[in-house]
C-alpha cells in the first residue's frame, strides 16, 4: 500500500512536468491568437512545436510505461470511481495512444496538414476545390493509417472518434444520428416553409465596447470566476485552460451584429466553467480536463442556447439589454427580439447555422468523412456528395466549393473524427438540461430571475468536478439514466420551435 | 570542415530547444504581470519552474559539454568575432557557469529567497531589520558559497559581478566608482543647495490613455517595431524579449503624475530597440541577447535620459504634448516644463531618484554588499551603515529602515552583484552617446526634429546587432577606443546640470 502511495506520488510528479510543458504551450498558443505582434508568428511555431514535442517525449518515456505497469495491479483492488484508479487508467489510454503513433506518422501528418492548411487557404479563396483535393487525398490515406495503427474492432473510424469521445463508438453515434435524421429533416423543411422572423434588429449598431462588458456582466451572473479566468479578443473564439485557475475565454465583437460577441461569450463562457468546475484536487494531473469534446460542446451550448436564448433568459435580461443600447432597442419589443434570436432557416455555412440546423451540417460531414475513409467515396467526387446532401437535408443547393465541401478548415488539420462531437455536444446539452428541470424545481423561474446558481451547482456536482474520472457516456448514465439520446433534444427543438414557428 | 559544421548544427539544434522552453517561461512570467488571473499565481509558479528546470537540464546535458569539447579545437581557428567562435565560447560560458553549481546549491538559494522574499516584505511594513537580517544573512552566506564554488582569483564579489556583468572586474567598477564619488558627492552636495525647479506641473491630471498614447507615439518615433513588439500594463514596468521578433514591453500609468508613464515608456523601449536590434541570423541562439545588464540598462538610459530629458528632445515634442494635455499644459512654459522633468534633489528612495543622485544609491550598497559578503559588516550593522553613507553622499538620513536598508527587493531575491550593473548602465550611456555626437554630424538638430533614424542606427551597428558575440567592455573599447569612464558622464551631469542649477 505504501509502496503504491509512493509509486503514484513518483508517476503524478512526472505527469506534471508533462501537464506544465503542455500548459506553456497553451498559453504561447492564446498569446499566439490574442496579443502576439505578427512578426513573432514563425519563430511562435518553433516555439511551441519544441514544447509540444517534449511534452509529448516526457508521456511517453518508458519510466511513464514501467510505472504503469507496476500500478496496474495495485489499483485494481480499488473503487474504479477514485482519483487513484482513474489516474492509472486514464494515463494508460494517453500513454498507449501516443506511443502507438510512431513518430514518422505524427510527422507525416504535421507536415501533410501545414501543406493542406496552405493550399486550402487558396482553394477556398480561388473556389478551386481540386487545388485541395491531393491534399485531402493524402490526409485521408494517413488517417486510414492512424486508424490501422492504433487498431479497431468495429469500425475503421472508431480509433479517431475516440480521440475526441473516448469510449463512443461509431455505431452509437450512427444509430443516435439515424434516429435524429429522419425527424429533423422534415423539422427543418416545415420550418423554411412558415415565414422568418425579422432578424434586422440584431443588425443596428452595438457599441464595441458595451457589447463586451454587457457579455461579461451576464457570465459572471452565470458563475464564471474571474479569479480563475479572464476574456480576451481574437479573431476565432475560443477557451483554453492552462490549469483548473485559470481559463481564458476569447470573443470577437461585430460593431453590426450582436450575435458573434454576446452568443460566442456565453458559448465560450460554458466551456469556461467546465474547466473552472473540475475538482481543484486534480489539477496538473491529466485528469484535470473535459472528459470529450462532446461533453465539453453540451456545456457550451447549454449556456449558449438552452439558457441563453431562452425565454426566460430574455425575460430578465432584455430590459437590461435595451438600457444598455436605447439608441438600437428601445424601439423593439422584447417578444422581436426574442424571435429574432432564435431565428431558425436552413442556410450554406456551418458556422453561420442555427440552433436547429446545426446538427444537419455536422452528419453531413459525418458521412462524408466516414465514406471517405472507407475508400467508398472519392475525394474527387466529395464537392457532388456534398451538395447533393445539402439539398436533401437543409433544401439548398451550394452555388460554389467555397459555400460548400471548401469551407471548414477541419480536414485541413488533417481531423478526421471531430466533427460529430459538435452534434453529440447539442445532444448532450438538451439530455443533461432536461435532467436538470426535472431535479432543479423552478429552474425556469430562477433563469427568468438572472440566478444560476442552482444550475451551475447542479452541472459542478453531476459534471465538471469530474473532470476525465467518468466518461461522457457515464456521466449520462449516472445523471440521466440512460446513455446518449436524440429525443430530449428533439423533444426541445420541436416544442420550443414549434410554438416559435407555429407548426 | 564539413564536420565541424554539422556539429554546430548538432549544438545549434540543442541550444534551440533551450531557447525555446526559456522563451515559454518567459512568456508565462510575463502573462503573469500583466494579464493573469490573481488566482493563479499558485499553479503559475509550478509552471515556470518545470520550464526553467528543464531548461537548466538541457543546457547542461553532457551532450552539450561533448560537443563544446569537440568544436573548442575547431573554433579557435576561425575569427574570435565570427558567430561560430562566439557561439561556441558564450555556450562554453554558460555552461560551465550552470554545470559548476551543483543543484543543492541552487536549491537552497531558491528556497532562501523565497522564504526571505516574504519576510521582507513583513520587515518592510513594519519597519522591523531584525525580521529580515536572519534571512538576509543566510542568503550572504549562501552567495558566499556560489562565489567560491564558482571562483575568483581576484576578489570574491568578482564571480558575483560576472553573473550580469560578463568580463566586468569588480577592480574596475570599484576605480570606476572611487573616480565617480570624488566628483560627485559636491557636484550634488552644490545642486542642493540651489533652488529646486517647481514640479507641481508634472502632478496635475493626465488622461491615463492619452499618456499610453503620447508614449507609444514618441518610441514609434524612435523607431519601436511594433510589427515585432508591444506594450502592456503592469505593476512594474519591465521589458522582455522572447525572441528578436517579439519583444514585450509594460509600463503603468499615475493619472496625476507624469513621468512614471513617460519616461518608463521611453526606459524600457530602449531596452527594447536593444533586443529588437540584434541580428536576426543570432535568433534562438544564446548569443540573440543583450550582451550585459549594464549594456541594457545603458540602452534603457540613453533613449531615457539623454535624449528623453534633453532640450532638443522637448523642442520638438513639448508643443505635441501640450496639444495633448491642454488643459493641464496650455499655461505652463516649454521652459518650466523642462526644468520640471530635470529636476535633481537627494531622496531617500532609490527608485524615485532622479538622473544625477542615482549613481550614488548604487555606490552605496555596491560597497555594502561587498563588505558584507568579505564578512567586513554583520548584517546586523547594515541599516546603520548604511544610513551613515546616505549622509556623507546625499546629505539625508532615513528616519526608517523602510526608507533606507529595507527599501529594495533586491537582496531578498538572493541577487549580490546586480546593483552596480545600474550605475554602469549610467555610465556607459553617456560614454556612447558622446561618441554618437561626435560620430554624427547635427544629432542635436535631428532630435530637435523629431528624428532618431541616424542614432537608432548607429547605435544598431555599434551595440545591438552584435548581441552577445561581444562583450560591454569590448563593444565600449571598439566604440569609444576606451574601456568604461566615468568622465563622459560627469562631463554630461556637469555641463547639463551646472546650466540648470547655475553652478
Amino acid at each position: 500500500m505504501k509502496e503504491m502511495k509512493e509509486t503514484l506520488e513518483t508517476l503524478k510528479a512526472r505527469l506534471a512536468k508533462v501537464m506544465d510543458l503542455n500548459a506553456a504551450a497553451a498559453v504561447l498558443e492564446w498569446d499566439q491568437e490574442t496579443h502576439m505582434p505578427a512578426g513573432a508568428a514563425g519563430v511562435r511555431a518553433l516555439q511551441i512545436s519544441t514544447i509540444r514535442k517534449l511534452a509529448h517525449e516526457h508521456l511517453t518515456a518508458d519510466e511513464i510505461g514501467a510505472l504503469l505497469d507496476r500500478l496496474d495491479p495495485a489499483v485494481s483492488d480499488l473503487d474504479p470511481a477514485s482519483t487513484e484508479a482513474a489516474l492509472v487508467r486514464v494515463t494508460r489510454r494517453d500513454y498507449e495512444r501516443a506511443r502507438k503513433l510512431p513518430g514518422r506518422l505524427v510527422a507525416a501528418l504535421a507536415e501533410a496538414s501545414a501543406h493542406a492548411r496552405e493550399a486550402w487557404k487558396t482553394a477556398r479563396e480561388t473556389d478551386s476545390f481540386a487545388t485541395f483535393a491531393p491534399h485531402l487525398e493524402r490526409l485521408v490515406e494517413l488517417n486510414v493509417e492512424k486508424a490501422e495503427t492504433l487498431g479497431y474492432e468495429e469500425h475503421l473510424y472508431d480509433p479517431l472518434l475516440d480521440e475526441f469521445e473516448p469510449g463512443m463508438k461509431t455505431a452509437d453515434v450512427e444509430r443516435v444520428f439515424e434516429g435524429l435524421r429522419a425527424e429533423l429533416v422534415p423539422l427543418v423543411h416545415a420550418i423554411a416553409e412558415r415565414p422568418a422572423p425579422d432578424e434586422t434588429v440584431l443588425h443596428r449598431r452595438f457599441d464595441p465596447q458595451k457589447q463586451w462588458d454587457f457579455g461579461l456582466a451576464v457570465i459572471r451572473d452565470f458563475g464564471f470566476d474571474f479569479e480563475r479566468g479572464r476574456q480576451d479578443h481574437s479573431a476565432h473564439p475560443f477557451t483554453t485552460a492552462f490549469s483548473v485557475f485559470d481559463v481564458r475565454l476569447t470573443t470577437r465583437v461585430d460593431e453590426h451584429f450582436f450575435n458573434p460577441a454576446f452568443f460566442g461569450t456565453l458559448h465560450e463562457a460554458g466551456h469556461g466553467l467546465y474547466e473552472q468546475g473540475i475538482d481543484p484536487a486534480l489539477d496538473r494531473t491529466p485528469l484535470a480536463s473535459g472528459t470529450s469534446l462532446g461533453m465539453h460542446e453540451s456545456q457550451s451550448r447549454l449556456w449558449e442556447n438552452l439558457v441563453g436564448r431562452s425565454r426566460p433568459f430574455w425575460t430578465y435580461y432584455y430590459p437590461h439589454l435595451q438600457k444598455t443600447f436605447p439608441e438600437s432597442l428601445s424601439d423593439v419589443e422584447g417578444e422581436t427580439f426574442f424571435r429574432a434570436v432564435n431565428k431558425v432557416a436552413p442556410s450554406l455555412i456551418r458556422v453561420e447555422a442555427d440552433e436547429v440546423t446545426y446538427n444537419l451540417h455536422i452528419m453531413l460531414r459525418f458521412e462524408l468523412e466516414k465514406a471517405m475513409l472507407e475508400g467508398r467515396l472519392a475525394v474527387a467526387d466529395v464537392p457532388e456528395a456534398w451538395n447533393e446532401k445539402m439539398e436533401a437535408y437543409l433544401g439548398l443547393r451550394p452555388s460554389s466549393d467555397a459555400e460548400g465541401a471548401l469551407q471548414d478548415i477541419h480536414w485541413s488539420l488533417g481531423a478526421f473524427g471531430y466533427f460529430p462531437t459538435y452534434a453529440l455536444g447539442n445532444l448532450m446539452s438538451a439530455q443533461l438540461f432536461n435532467q436538470a428541470k426535472q431535479d432543479l424545481v423552478g429552474l425556469d423561474d430562477q433563469i427568468a430571475g438572472g440566478t444560476f446558481e442552482a444550475l451551475l451547482r447542479w452541472l459542478r456536482v453531476r459534471v465538471h468536478r469530474h473532470g476525465r474520472k467518468k466518461t461522457a457516456t457515464e456521466i449520462l448514465v449516472d445523471t440521466t439514466g440512460a446513455g446518449l439520446r436524440a429525443d430530449p433534444w428533439l423533444a426541445y427543438v420541436r416544442e420550443k420551435f414549434g410554438a416559435l414557428y407555429g407548426l
